[in-house]
């Protein structure tokens, strides 16, 4: 129902420009009498400009067109930070500035996997970021079907010299609860616990909800080369397992025969870094709201959704603010979080949240949030809990043209790139993001700029800007989100 | 309108079983008293038992699954043909056999194409089938991008040492019009064409209508390893060729510098073949009526709408017939015929159907019809003139009830498989399918399974089924179709 009345409003404003990769003009505005005016008509006033305006997905189209895929501490990622960081000047963003940090990095080589009999065919596969390698000439071993992760765990069976292949679906939601409960435990720890028992390679149905032949890629605990081969097989492939499951149950086939093949390679001192740009707050300059996305993406796409428009979003929504010639009383501060998507040796990762959450200033954040489940639109905002009896009361006021309500109660944390700063104390409000689709193509080749939706962006580029204006425009103080 | 109206009737029927790998089943069936029920009565039950049955997906899914992609004059083409021709006797089909004739085989090798500057990056491409190999290094050159084909038939561009990458999209449409209109031009002639001018290279804008980041194969004329490298890169990567040429017209950038690598290889010496089986006609046993699909596929997908689909559905129409016992005036034949998709040295293909057009009982085909376009509805039944008054009427009110409707002009002729049979002079009826969404996933790595709706499918089945038993089973005398 909510859905609906938003798109009933945006359908109504009819006049969105079509997208194009002209660079976003700052549109003349009356001057605007800022300190006579409540925040909340400002923030209506900015939400509404921010429907009618295509500045996020002019820069992601930008950034994905410019540079294709960012993988963390590639060449791409670091060139991509460059014309960023200058792109952001222009805009009038101040302070702006490259922050790097160590990277290892783990890059794909051959990958491919095939049933060699019975039932020869070849899969669609994708290896996961930081498994192990294969020898150039792949493995083959016997596979052991499980349809779920539970059956795998809690088998019997002997696994030495077999191919683990897990079945398992991803659950289609709008919160990503589905991936959640999945990417913990068969992407991440499933090599490993394979290994141990051991199997020599890791087949599983992609963390993906589509019925495309896509194979959704995402990092595993790093292992590095000599770990177990892992592989993730597009959904149609596991469906095709499980009808070959059926065949040999009914009697008509023996076992299945794999050929595995995986070479990736990892070097050591590579390197990253964040982007990071302000709007410098007029009276509380000091108290600093922080926001962004991440500009790495995985190899196989553009990282058009994940997270081109993180950044896009996040950017476009304080960029409205320069357009209109107004200055926020708090500082507002972008940051586009690198190497996001990779894990790291000793079971780290996150590398450029981690590094951010260290810098000297993380003592002055009255609030963080990112921008990192595609370009959907707006549901909800979690706030944390608040001193300012009535905050939520009008902000709820402002987001609820845009179908958005503010949720009872208060936010438990946001994603990956805010969790450090969390964890060191800094409060997190999550702007909730419709993701029933997002993991139809997040990992995948087909996270394109032909993906996003310019008008369902733009309705999340008003409910950012209409928050971080009237959180930076009163004397609202948010207590620790106390992490999750 | 029509659509949506057969729509509610198949949701209506409610029962449709849940589709699986569970061979189908004869169901139990009153005795039918053939010689007393007109043709159209007959006719109209086998054409509602065909919409509560899932014969013709029970056997594409069994194809699929067992043989997964089966390019022309493979083991898998071949094991898949003895298979089809088990499965054929076991069902109660008479005179099955499988006639062979030689094939040249061209196979894919490596395959890639990079920008390698400016904007460097990787696009998602696949080589046309039958064209020129680059050395194992690859070839690199200068993009010369052309937004249409005529633009590159009309340019005087020095094409010398250059790679030709076309941009021109396929138009969407019910009839696969879009799709002819470029088939023989961009995808055919293309290469050879740039050739001639000097190009070392030839990229096109697959002939595809989706927005999935798919490359999507095809036959060009056959050069063998000696022509020229081509490759078909996916829609969204025509789609960023294309905002990278506004970047270069906009003056960000000099011309793309491009590394492509294709290494296919040719054998002579191969074999492919088609599989033939009949229903005995009661009365008139030497007229046939022959219906099919191609068993061949590409080899990228598993081939379950190019034309697993089209076998089985035709394989399912007879079937039913089987089922109920009854039989039939005039025999009724299915053919699954080899090596449709392939191209063939000394601008030759469609080796299957050429070899069962030059066979012996050409001349008593009284009629001849393919299905391969897919597995969506049937729309509307093309028939060749006739001498008989009102057996369009007839078959028409049978067809009303699945919203199909009779074509006022006589067929002009059917596909690829027929078309041998039609320049003997065979007249050919034309059952249309709706290929609205065909070309998102023809000759793709997505032709699986997943694509096909069960419900659209028996809705087919059941047109075929109607529409042959009323040729069967009257006196109905067709005129040839003249070719198109």
């Amino acid at each position: 129902m909510k859905l609906k009345a938003f798109l009933f409003v945006t359908a109504a404003l009819g006049c969105v420009t079509t997208p194009g990769l002209a660079k976003p003009k700052a549109k003349p505005v009356a001057p605007v009498a800022a300190v006579a005016e409540a925040p909340e008509v400002t923030a209506a006033r900015l939400r509404d400009e921010a429907l009618q305006s295509n500045g996020a997905y002019d820069f992601v189209a930008q950034l994905t067109t410019r540079f294709g895929a960012r993988p963390a501490g590639s060449e791409s990622e670091r060139k991509a930070a460059e014309w960023s960081a200058a792109e952001l000047r222009k805009m009038g963003f101040e302070n702006v500035r490259i922050d790097t940090f160590p990277l290892v990095i783990w890059q794909r080589g051959a990958e491919s996997l095939e049933i060699t009999g019975p039932f020869a065919q070849k899969m669609v596969v994708t290896a996961l970021g930081g498994s192990g390698a294969t020898p150039a000439e792949g493995i083959e071993g016997e596979a052991v079907l499980f349809e779920t992760y539970a059956e795998f765990i809690d088998s019997k069976t002997d696994l030495a010299g077999k191919i683990v292949v897990i079945l398992q679906p991803t659950v289609r939601t709008q919160t990503g609860q589905g991936y959640g409960v999945n990417s913990g435990s068969v992407r991440r720890s499933g090599p490993e616990e394979a290994k141990k028992r051991g199997a020599v390679g890791y087949v599983m149905r992609s963390l993906g909800t589509e019925d495309h032949r896509f194979a959704h890629t995402g990092a595993t605990r790093f292992t590095g080369v000599d770990g177990l081969p892992a592989l993730a097989m597009s959904p149609p492939d596991a469906e095709q397992f499980e009808r070959l499951l059926k065949l040999q149950r009914a009697g008509e086939a023996g076992p299945l025969r794999l050929k595995m093949l995986s070479t990736p390679t990892v070097r050591t001192g590579g390197q990253s870094q964040n982007v990071i740009a302000e709007i410098k707050g007029s009276k509380r300059p000091e108290e600093i709201i922080a926001i962004g996305g991440h500009l790495d993406s995985w190899d196989l796409g553009t990282g058009a959704i994940d997270d081109g428009a993180g950044v896009a979003i996040t950017m476009a929504a304080a960029k409205l603010i320069i357009d209109h010639k107004l200055r926020p009383e708090r500082t507002v501060r972008v940051v586009f979080w690198g190497s996001e998507e990779v894990s790291q040796p000793g079971d780290l990762g996150l590398s450029g949240a981690m590094a951010y959450a260290k810098s000297s200033d993380k003592d002055k954040h009255i609030v963080a949030a990112e921008s990192d489940f595609g370009a959907d639109v707006i549901y909800s905002l979690a706030l944390p809990k608040t001193d300012t009896p009535d905050f939520n009361k009008t902000l709820g006021k402002v987001l609820y043209p845009l179908s958005i309500f503010i949720e009872r109660d208060p936010a438990t944390g946001g994603g990956p790139d805010t969790s450090p700063l969390n964890a060191k104390g800094v409060p997190i409000f999550d702007l909730q993001q419709n993701g029933t689709d997002y993991f139809d193509v997040h990992h995948t080749a087909d996270d394109t700029l032909d993906r996003i939706d310019p008008k369902k962006m733009s309705q999340n580029v008003a409910a950012w800007v209409a928050t971080v204006w009237m959180i930076a425009n009163t004397s609202v103080t948010f207590q620790p989100t106390n992490g999750k």
